[in-house]
């Protein structure tokens, strides 16, 4: 019987809501056990590189990263967002310790070919190295990871927060129980983008190919969803979307947001 | 006998320089044994805050530090100076892990009081957590500690970095045969601060007394010494202060620098 970890990606808009992410890390906190936190950026990435003259550019929902962009989401996410979450944390008790992939080499990943789209300093992840994380868990501590990896060659890379989890969840798994669960600022996967009240309950990936044909699923969702499903068919034993208010419930698999089943 | 562990305080123009810190940094990579860097901000923090229009105030050769210029230390100290120097530091496979003093609570801090002089969040060292750091050097981590604290309510203090790098060497004394260097832009304490060639080898306490009394002290350098006496004083097997190009011969205890000694 493995020891249980639960990793939990935060996003959305909760980043940029004061009260909503104190609301989240105080849940987050009280969770029993080994856990995880990864964390994307918010608005605030955009936000700093327009009070700087510095254009913000999104292909397919993903930022293109020049060279003055990466310093730009270095500050916030692996600085300003990261570190505010560590030092809330440590107020609540729990002994985090924010991470990018270059922090202890825990995620080495390849810039994204500059074909057939250029992302710039962009990185697909390639390694997750478990033994530096087990290591820091053993310790006691909390990784605080933000959406931030390296080469390896002294380079970092803007990575997206969902893979990340995704990423970790299927890497530990030979060593844990994990439950990954995503919250954000929704209640769940919808059938009905316009209508919060349509939660689907349970989602196989089956269901979801016919909701993406019927256009049903928002495109920000597509992603996230992409990585949620990847972690379940990598043999994660819970795989949960919902609220990031409701983070207790989504844990306790009680009548909250969505859970990815096999069929 | 005790484990050896080196701390070098890296700061001044060097973090400012590319090349300077590259260089530095494929130096202290190839250290012998346990090791921990502490690096200060250079004027990154200045320029940025140029940019955003946020004004800077120095009081004392310190920065006053409102909640705005707060966000920006921690964008710059704890995001891109930090992350550049964990991702280069890793490519020159030196397993280097960024921290502020909130990231497992390894530096606990009280914001200075309002009074005399009102700093905002400035933080004056209260408690180094040796244990903490003692388990990432067991993980074969290199901490590289950014000029940040936290007063563990959920708050992060500005704080300087000469002095984080003189609590933790006499925090960690106890546990570790502890040399500490203290690397800038200059040769060393000069005993004519218009004469680089005017390098002191040896410097005591009582000596050091006749050269500030003769004003022969450039005034940002005493924040620096009172803080490396600080530490010998405290029983720091070795204090060094010189060139960041020179850390190898520093540490060899060889004819660079200035050895701070008892008497």
């Amino acid at each position: 019987m493995l020891q249980p970890l639960t990793i939990v990606k935060i996003g959305g808009n909760i980043i940029d809501k004061a009260d909503a992410l104190h609301a989240f890390l105080r849940a987050f906190s009280t969770i029993d056990g080994e856990k995880i936190l990864v964390h994307g950026g918010g608005n605030k990435a955009t936000e700093l590189s327009a009070k700087l003259g510095i254009p913000t550019t999104m292909l397919h929902g993903r930022r293109v990263t020049d060279a003055a962009t990466l310093d730009v989401v270095t500050m916030v996410y692996g600085g300003l967002v990261n570190k505010n979450i560590v030092a809330q944390l440590q107020a609540q008790a729990c002994n985090a310790i924010g991470l990018t992939g270059a922090d202890a080499n825990i995620l080495v990943a390849r810039q994204r070919p500059a074909i057939p789209t250029d992302y710039g300093f962009a990185g697909d992840v390639e390694r997750v190295n478990t033994s530096a994380l087990l290591a820091l868990l053993g310790a006691g501590c909390t990784p605080v990871v933000a959406p931030l990896t390296h080469d390896g060659k002294g380079t970092l890379l803007n990575t997206n927060a969902d893979t990340m989890a995704s990423a970790l969840a299927a890497a530990l798994m030979a060593k844990r129980s994990v439950r990954l669960v995503y919250c954000f600022e929704k209640q769940g996967v919808l059938a009905d983008v316009d209508d919060d009240n349509s939660v689907i309950p349970q989602l196989s990936y089956n269901a979801y190919d016919v909701l993406k044909e019927r256009g049903a699923v928002a495109r920000g969702m597509l992603p996230k969803l992409d990585n949620a499903f990847a972690a379940l068919r990598a043999g994660v034993q819970t795989v949960a979307i919902g609220h990031a208010g409701n983070i207790a419930a989504l844990l306790d698999g009680g009548c909250s947001g969505t859970r990815l089943v096999q069929e």
